[in-house]
């Protein structure tokens, strides 16, 4: 599937805004996907489909965390978490997307995990410093994202943890799993 | 045991600073013991017990860590984190305190965890806001803590993960959890 088509797949699921962020999710993964060698479709494919279900009825999305046995704590947490594991379920029974790997990046592109791989942690990033996103502390990422994956999604996360912390949130434990990972990559390959 | 002996006890294994550190988390927790109806003598010996084992060497903590079977990634963060698990074993093994209760709130004073008893809340509270300590936003913390037990933790616990963060440190999962927990048991409590 080329871009193009995967764009014509995506779109009438995503509001005009969501959709031009997708597009702007898939430009920047390509280019991180080009910085370090990562393969360009899945790269593409991941991110084109990462919010594939973000409009889904809340009802559909609890259905389907149910019927397809994702992790029950899910639910325990905000509806916004839902979307990435769900679209992961629904890229491969309504597109046939069954790739292993792009389906994993589309599961966690919200929350993170504590074991990433090179894909996950692009479209993580993607998702947050493509260029339509404004927040402060945003461009020393965007600096460092084409410098270094693993500082760019520690700064990431941990700016994420933040804002949740700031505003009483709660935190999916896979978020701080990630956190705490890559914080201890990142000591070892400084060591 | 009375607060003379217990104190008498303790001291050998203390520097001066932390032993008067730990003479006022006794104090506090009596005082939080008696707003929230908690047993005197169980605060009192977890206060004054709570940290028996910080002065331990690393490397005896090390083996008893692995000896009592405590849980494994205690070792892969900081140190700081081994002193409350380690002194929960050796007030049994040395000082023949073997009431569960004590030993549990001992054990979790430093990282709390996802579950906590009211008893373990005043100590972790008790260490954090005793008349010793001084930062930003420590007031209302305490003024909070003579009001509502569990809004002060999450407020203590939410100002831990923040510093934390703040200096890019490792975050032990259950203190995530305590934070989750006690946000998910204030927002029921206030709707």
């Amino acid at each position: 599937m080329d871009k193009d088509q995967a764009l014509k797949l995506v779109k009438p699921h995503l509001i005009q805004t969501r959709y031009e962020h997708t597009e702007r999710v898939m430009q920047t993964a390509l280019t991180l996907a080009e910085i370090y060698q990562i393969d360009q479709e899945e790269a593409m494919l991941a991110a084109v489909f990462h919010d594939y279900a973000k409009y889904r009825p809340l009802e559909e999305m609890i259905q389907i965390i149910k019927d397809y046995q994702l992790p029950d704590d899910l639910l325990s947490f905000h509806h916004e978490l839902w979307h990435g594991p769900v679209a992961s379920i629904l890229v491969e029974t309504e597109l046939n997307i069954g790739n292993q790997a792009i389906k994993e990046a589309i599961y966690w592109h919200t929350t993170g995990h504590g074991q990433m791989s090179p894909l996950e942690k692009i479209i993580y990033l993607a998702d947050y410093i493509e260029p339509g996103r404004d927040f402060p502390g945003l461009d020393m990422i965007r600096k460092t994202a084409i410098e270094n994956l693993d500082e760019a999604c520690f700064m990431a996360v941990r700016q994420s943890m933040n804002y949740l912390l700031s505003h009483e949130r709660l935190i999916y434990p896979e978020t701080l799993n990630m956190y705490n990972q890559l914080k201890r990559k990142l000591e070892e390959s400084n060591s």
